[in-house]
Formats: C-alpha cells, structure tokens, sequence
C-alpha cells in the first residue's frame, strides 16, 4: 500500500461527489462529532440541521473540522479533511441557496439532527442553513502498489 | 421514517461489530476528526496510532468523541456517539493486550495516522497504544415505518 497526499483538484473533486460528512465542533474544550448531509456549492460547504447541541455549540464556538471519505477497502481509500468556520445563513436568499443545492438529490437525510419519533416532511422554517468557510483542505488517498 | 433511542445492549451490539470510528479531539478549542480503527475489549475502545497531532492533542486534552455509524441508505441507519477519555497504554502488558484484539482480523487500516509514503509492516514499537474509557454512549436508528 502506498499512501500520497491527494492535490488539491482530488480534494476539490472528492468534495463535489460526496454528500456525507463527519464534523466535529467543541465547547470548553469537550468534542462533538456527529454525520451531516451537504453539498459543496462556491467553494463553501453548506448544510441544515434542526436546532440542538450541534448547533448551539457552533454559534458559541465557530471552528469546526469536517472529514469526508471514500473508503473502497482497507487498501484502497481518500480521507479529506476541512478545517473551516460555521456561518449561520440567515437571509433568505442565503437559505434558498442552500436548500437549493441540498435538495438536488431530492433525499436528505441527517442522523444527528433528526430529533426522535415520526418524522415531519422537511419544514425550511425549521430547520438551521449553515455554510462552512473553507480554511484548510487536506487530503490522503491510499492505493495498492 | 421513525427514529428511536438505541438501548444501551444496541449500543454495545454494534460498538463490538463496528471496527472504524471517527474519532474528535481538540485543542484550544479547535476540533480535529479522523478516521480509527478500533477493538472494543473490556468495555474500552482500543487502538493505536503512529505519532501525530491526533496523538499530541490527546495527550494535551483527553477528551474524545467518537462518533460509529451503520448506514444501510439514508432510512436506515445506526449512528452511535461515545464520549470518553484518552489513556495512554504504555506498560507491555498493556500494548500486548491491545494488539492482541486490533489483530485478530489480521489487516490493520488506519487513513488518520499513516503517513504518506510506503508503508513498511507495522512495527508495535512505533506505535502510541491507548484506550478511550468510556463516560458516555448513546445511539438513534432509523428505519421505515
């Protein structure tokens, strides 16, 4: 197995066809990670979540890292990792733009935000729209050789 | 689509089928997440790592989230999320424990510590061992309903 670190058009490339993350934010120093459902839209990363822990600790504490993969075996895998900043998208523009792109696929989907019980159909007036700032973008691919 | 708690036996269930998780740490509250491979021995999660800055920052603050999924499509998911503390196995003892559960399926994967380069066999003595003891696991399941 031979691993490289992935260019930054793997990365980018990698971003685009994903749509499933782990993100991870802190408080006080404690950790939180937890999958979200996204869609990379002008070099941003962005997402919704009905309120909770996630957000309430990304609006008290805006950092966050996020890691997408692409795991075909134990040999043959991309790791991404996101370091950037959480930006609530307040205005409405700024929600239709997301949920635009969230809804391309037209089945969205969100364990750590889901609350438990029967699920709604998916109400925007509920639901937090949030963009993650790119700072840093890293990535490593392994292959066999 | 309903979601409900896991029970805690659910939680155990798929803790000691599962063998990656991603693991969050921080630092001067900046988050950091990467892929792990792990055993679950003796109601701790076991593994192992070359150094590196998940190392380092756990050594600095040890706290940790781990986060463990099983997605079968987006209606039907586990997701699983421990909290815990690092530790540091260093007695031989200890080491040689650990090894002994991370290997038993013989073919050690782990994107978040490799370096990039080819990977020579794993030599235990490069390795920093350490378990997460357990504070707190809950889980939430999906499925059709």
């Amino acid at each position: 197995m031979i691993i490289r670190e992935m260019s930054h058009a793997d990365c980018v490339a990698l971003l685009a066809k994903s749509w499933v993350g782990r993100l991870a934010c802190c408080k006080e120093n404690v950790p939180y990670v937890v999958p979200i459902q996204f869609a990379y839209v002008d070099n941003r990363i962005v997402s919704f979540s009905l309120p909770g822990q996630k957000i309430d600790w990304m609006r008290a504490n805006p950092r966050v890292c996020i890691q997408i993969d692409d795991i075909a075996d134990k040999h043959r895998w991309k790791c991404l990792l996101v370091n950037g900043v959480f930006k609530e998208q307040v205005r409405d523009e700024q929600r239709d733009r997301a949920w635009a792109a969230l809804k391309t696929d037209n089945d969205w989907w969100e364990p750590g935000s889901f609350k438990p019980g029967p699920q709604a159909i998916a109400s925007e007036r509920n639901h937090v729209f949030y963009a993650v700032d790119i700072d840093t973008m890293t990535g490593r691919e392994a292959f066999d050789g």
